[in-house]
């Protein structure tokens, strides 16, 4: 955590642990879902790692990622067969020993109704760090765990955004970072010159430039970010008035 | 580049430069491509990271994936815009100065036609890390740029896509990792004790269980890779066989 004046800066990473999404199978649908809701919430997303099912791997990117933001969320990897490897390598990352979690099992038992049910494959969903607490689950079986600052979520999406949105009221945020996009059918470099002295002029903004390219002509958006409402509406004015000078008489402003 | 028997494994990583997708602002839509045509050629994307567009987050992020692996790919930040910090921060990484590359300012030249076109930002897109080589940019200004392994590609998709097919050919691989997926309309419980048993009997394969949640019922793709198409084969119906065995009448193998 970093002062940045007076407000509180709190960051987070994302580790996606998958073969399937280094493998081109799998699409990854849940980094924006995170990353949005974050944002919302005053938190920074800062980096996104996704790495293979390989148990350093795993190791080594929670604890660098633990010491480096306030929050660290994975997703992938906390089901019952032999390649959910998350939870016991989360346990290694901190040091703890996996142990039979009480609540968990009951929640299994509650799932599949009979304890004849609860395979060896199945008890697995229940072996939780120590000193970890869970994150409810209200799909499937296999609870999310909470230890320390890393929460460790399901990959499906469905299941991800159930545990994302019940850990989200409880973390601390700073001001939300806010945006307003300034859409324009220039290419960026016919308005590169310009928005460097409309940045330089407004240091606490962040002004980004993204060219995007539609039926083989050019466009930009023009994303300003910051936490001062008014001094982002006004510097908005600024970027489309400017544009306008260039000639796009019908900037879109969002 | 490690030794796998007698194969060689070449590996990759991927980062993506850019606060839009940290942000949740942009979905990132070349992961995919990128992992999908590197596997294809025989190339293993061993991790992609998602940074924000700091420089110095950028030079360490490069030497650390230039290290590890034989090759690195960027996506972001190459064009003319003051965020567009890619360039200069991969030069400070490989310890080079940033020219004006005259290569790069003539296609510059042949894009804007005359030389009164050539804004200070529009130059910027021509200064290139001191002994790299350019990567063709069809379709506007800005080249790619390859420095050591690392290969530097727009962020726009449909330019990205172009630089990196026309990359993909010089690349060196190992055998092509090949894959064969059963769907079954079984929970991934169900099947996780046998599937444990198939992956300790072959573990020349990798074999990936990833569950699905659709239309209120659960599923489960059973993904098996390999480089070997014969014992691919030969696992998969093993695999159907098995799912078969627990009542899923129907498998679907691909």
């Amino acid at each position: 955590m970093t002062q940045d004046g007076n407000t509180d800066i709190y960051t987070a990473a994302l580790i996606t642990i998958g073969d399937e999404i280094l493998s081109g199978r799998t699409k990854d649908a849940n980094t924006p879902y995170i990353a949005e809701k974050l944002n919302d919430s005053g938190v920074r997303l800062m980096e996104v790692r996704v790495i293979p099912d390989d148990g350093q791997t795993i190791i080594d990117t929670v604890n660098e990622m633990r010491n480096a933001h306030d929050y660290v969320f994975t997703t992938g990897g906390i089901g019952p067969t032999h390649d959910d490897i998350t939870a016991e390598n989360v346990a290694k990352a901190f040091g703890v020993e996996l142990e039979l979690n009480q609540e968990a099992y009951n929640e299994l038992l509650a799932y599949y109704k009979d304890e004849s049910e609860i395979t060896e494959s199945r008890k697995k969903m229940a072996m939780i760090p120590k000193g970890a607490t869970l994150i409810d689950n209200p799909v499937s079986g296999a609870a999310g765990i909470n230890i320390g600052n890393v929460y460790v979520m399901a990959g499906v999406p469905r299941i991800m955004q159930a545990m994302f949105d019940s850990i989200l009221p409880t973390l601390q945020g700073g001001d939300p970072v806010i945006s307003r996009s300034v859409t324009v059918a220039l290419a960026e470099s016919v308005v590169a010159d310009g928005l460097t002295i409309i940045q330089n002029k407004y240091p606490m903004l962040s002004l980004g430039s993204y060219p995007k390219y539609q039926d083989g002509k050019f466009g930009t958006n023009l994303v300003l970010r910051g936490t001062d409402e008014t001094v982002l509406a006004t510097v908005t004015q600024e970027v489309a008035d400017f544009v306008i000078s260039l000639g796009d008489v019908n900037p879109i402003i969002e």
